[in-house]
């Protein structure tokens, strides 16, 4: 069931003894969230414990003074989770059926829980839980404003994507109005990279190659590549921006190779190309500016084959003749 | 002499056929400043010119509409110029002295103009205009609200800095109710980067190397890499940002072979450590946290006059033992 501000935060109010669970590989919106909430329902004297995956090292200080699970948890809450089966195989099977209420932004969200209170229009669940503690009068300390605000700033790249709206920018405001130090951690998260990271990118932008006239920019990421860089491939997310930022190109692909073998494909477009077609038709799939597949073969069909449909695709919007 | 913003608005509504000018080298806070102003003067049925050093790519679709100097000026009126001087010597010789009014948010301003509207709390002129048109009831448009929020993301690394404050995201909202596609200006501006500058981008990070124990890293760029990139020297100012990107650098310096063969020095630091220190031996200024300095020598003399001034600076800040 569809629930509204008003009646989510009457649910919290009326329960207690939570548990609170956001999605695997937890994004900064995914912490954020978890952690304001958490802060919160402790502000109101409820019971509060918390399961989360591997935090990264620049959102660890957001989980800082948060005790994890202290008891028996009777109410299961999830934050920024479209769907049970994101919150990893082991959250799912425990709890993945007896979720209360799920705070979400997700427009694809399956509404799996028992109450579900969702703004697809949000740029964040961090901004759904403000609107929802704003409309509610609780007050904004530093250390609720910090995680809301990171969880923000991470799912609308630093407010610069389309997703970010003059609402997410007033919550934002509202949010700095409390003293936080909203540049430090933004240096942290946006102008920060590992030495590690760093070597890697440097081998990735080596290695992109263009195509169709720079319609087309192609990298690709080897086994041997990550061991030389000394990172794990999860680590590496931020690589599959690189080569749609080149100018002129409209489908930016990035294809790294895994531990397994196979091949896992991240296909960036801009208008008027599809990603998620390009995608479907290897079996895989996403959004329209951005999708992915997975093939395992050589590399080099690997190539030919994602170079072979997005070359269909280029053709069939009349970039190629 | 200091006005508020409501005396400057009361001088534009005095006056007429105005001339505006700001900085060369015309950043986007320049260009968005300049084109926003001349837009709501021209709503108020005045004359209005104005002159504009070359405009990047990027920003170029902000001047679209506007016609150059087509009426002798009586009214000189520049924006986010802190000094004449950075007028260039042509337009500071004809009209240095005779600037009836510059708004402007740079705390260094050194007040060369008859009136001069600073708030240095501002992010942006931009936002010093937006200030100023908001309290006086001016209609924002599309057309008005495009190039002050350009100025505003621009000065702000898009809302990331510490000047950002919770006024600079009120007003970018304001602006952004006015229906503008801000998502596909800052895709232009933050996430787009010609092949030239990738490619140049590309050798620059192969170039970097560590020092201090990974406490300073430096890269280096000659003119024979300008050459292989195509790219000329004056569109390569976000490379200086790389080298402070990696964890744990706290002095991150770029060095660039001039045309002359002299080389400029870019020194951007963490705290605690002061740039503008170390360039000040060696010559140079600017801020605390970016500086540079120019030195005429052999490459490897400039890399090892500029690593033991960095090596003092950290040894100082006990960094090094």
């Amino acid at each position: 069931m569809n629930v509204t501000h008003n009646e989510a935060w009457k649910i919290l109010n009326d329960n207690d003894d939570f548990l609170l669970l956001t999605h695997r590989a937890p994004d900064g919106d995914a912490v954020g969230s978890l952690c304001a909430l958490y802060r919160v329902l402790v502000s109101l004297g409820k019971n509060v414990g918390f399961i989360l995956d591997a935090v990264s090292r620049e959102l660890a200080f957001l989980t800082e003074g948060l005790e994890q699970n202290k008891f028996e948890p009777k109410c299961i809450v999830t934050v920024d989770v479209g769907d049970k089966k994101l919150l990893g195989d082991a959250l799912e099977a425990a709890y993945g059926d007896r979720v209360l209420l799920n705070i979400d932004h997700h427009a694809t969200n399956v509404l799996f829980a028992e109450n579900t209170l969702l703004d697809a229009d949000a740029a964040a669940a961090s901004e759904v839980l403000y609107d929802m503690f704003a409309g509610n009068g609780v007050e904004l300390t530093k250390d609720i404003a910090m995680p809301l605000y990171v969880g923000m700033s991470t799912d609308t790249g630093c407010f610069r994507y389309g997703n970010t709206t003059a609402k997410t920018m007033r919550a934002a405001a509202a949010l700095m109005d409390t003293g936080i130090d909203a540049a430090a951690v933004n240096t942290d998260i946006f102008d920060t990279k590992t030495k590690e990271y760093f070597a890697l990118e440097t081998m990735a932008m080596n290695s992109i190659k263009l195509y169709f006239g720079g319609k087309c920019a192609l990298l690709m990421l080897t086994k041997d590549m990550y061991r030389r860089a000394n990172i794990a491939e999860n680590e590496t997310q931020g690589i599959n921006a690189l080569p749609r930022q080149i100018a002129g190109v409209l489908v930016g692909i990035t294809i790294k190779e895994r531990e397994s073998g196979s091949y896992r494909i991240s296909v960036r477009t801009r208008e008027p190309v599809d990603a998620s077609e390009i995608c479907a038709i290897l079996g895989g799939g996403g959004h329209r500016q951005a999708a992915g597949c997975e093939l395992t073969a050589n590399p080099r069909t690997v190539i030919s084959t994602i170079l072979k449909y997005t070359e269909e695709a280029l053709r069939e919007h009349g970039f190629i003749q």
